[in-house]
């Protein structure tokens, strides 16, 4: 995962969530899915006059969608409701490190966005790895890559507002926090709990 | 025009904002359809729990989007420098007709969202036939079509939320409205001035 940035390795813990309460992160992950498609819209709303973020947030919001409906799709041949959910602190804790002033706020959302989509590849990793039911399985597997891409995008859009040994350092410094938060948990069965 | 639903045509004036404004009528096109994927993304967000809006939203997004790149790109190959535009009154004067609570709220959001596709749809259609730059008016002519699409699904969409009977008479009252807002126009060259 060292490519990835990522800091700590998903616990026991979680797959023993995902065991318990597989539905409940199947419908999380199509939350997941769609509020990824609105993070990279709001992003290309707000740094517009870079060519850069556009070409690349049109794409993502794309693929995002498209993983969105996939998982819809997955959710209603399972006869599992689509609904709102509870989130889990993640996502909340994770923008609490965002710096308010630009440019170091643009690197932050940047990263952010990199870190999460890290840590949506590590966690499809695994469940393509430990899930049994066979269509799920491959499901996770199909999606993994297009998450590592991701994050791959999003340093490099960081690099925009700030030079590489800079982005470099605060990615570090932001994928301990992350780790600190992952390995802390959340007891509602998420995606990144 | 009867089947956009429009009650006024656009005039001369807005034509005349056009021949002497043009950069300034293809930016703010490009701002239009960012705003229109951004518009359907949030109609998705906020209506999550219907599978309709959210297939024929991520539809309209990715097209939106796609539309979004075009004129960019088009902006780019006329040294036409994109760039944040003060906003006319149009979307901000049809936007005060929302009904604040649901479902009204739903329809009307749907609704306006159709007019103003309608708007652009009309007005596509006169810079195909208006405009002399023979790229320009082969460009208008192949976007005027989706947004004939789009007005038809934000007004079904609608349909999910009232009545049938209810909706079309709703979408008198808000296509006055707009008829309005046209005819007062607005002194910046815009999309919907």
């Amino acid at each position: 995962m060292t490519i990835l940035h990522l800091k700590s390795p998903s616990s026991e813990r979680w797959l023993s969530q995902v065991r318990s309460s597989l539905p409940e992160i199947l419908i999380d992950h199509a939350h997941c899915e769609q509020k990824a498609a609105a993070t990279a819209m709001d992003l290309m709303f707000d740094y517009v006059q870079h060519e850069e973020v556009c070409d690349a947030m049109s794409e993502i919001v794309r693929e995002e969608l498209e993983h969105f409906q996939l998982v819809r799709r997955l959710l209603q041949r399972r006869e599992i409701r689509f609904r709102g959910l509870k989130p889990g602190t993640y996502g909340r804790l994770l923008k609490q490190q965002m710096r308010r002033q630009e440019p170091h706020r643009a690197v932050d959302r940047m990263l952010i966005a990199a870190l999460i989509e890290a840590r949506s590849c590590e966690r499809f990793q695994l469940l393509q790895e430990h899930l049994e039911d066979p269509e799920l399985s491959a499901f996770y597997g199909s999606l993994f890559e297009s998450e590592a891409r991701h994050h791959a995008t999003y340093v490099r859009l960081a690099e925009l507002f700030a030079n590489r040994a800079t982005v470099q350092s605060r990615l570090q410094e932001l994928s301990e926090a992350e780790a600190e938060i992952i390995s802390a948990g959340c007891p509602l069965a998420r995606v990144h709990s």
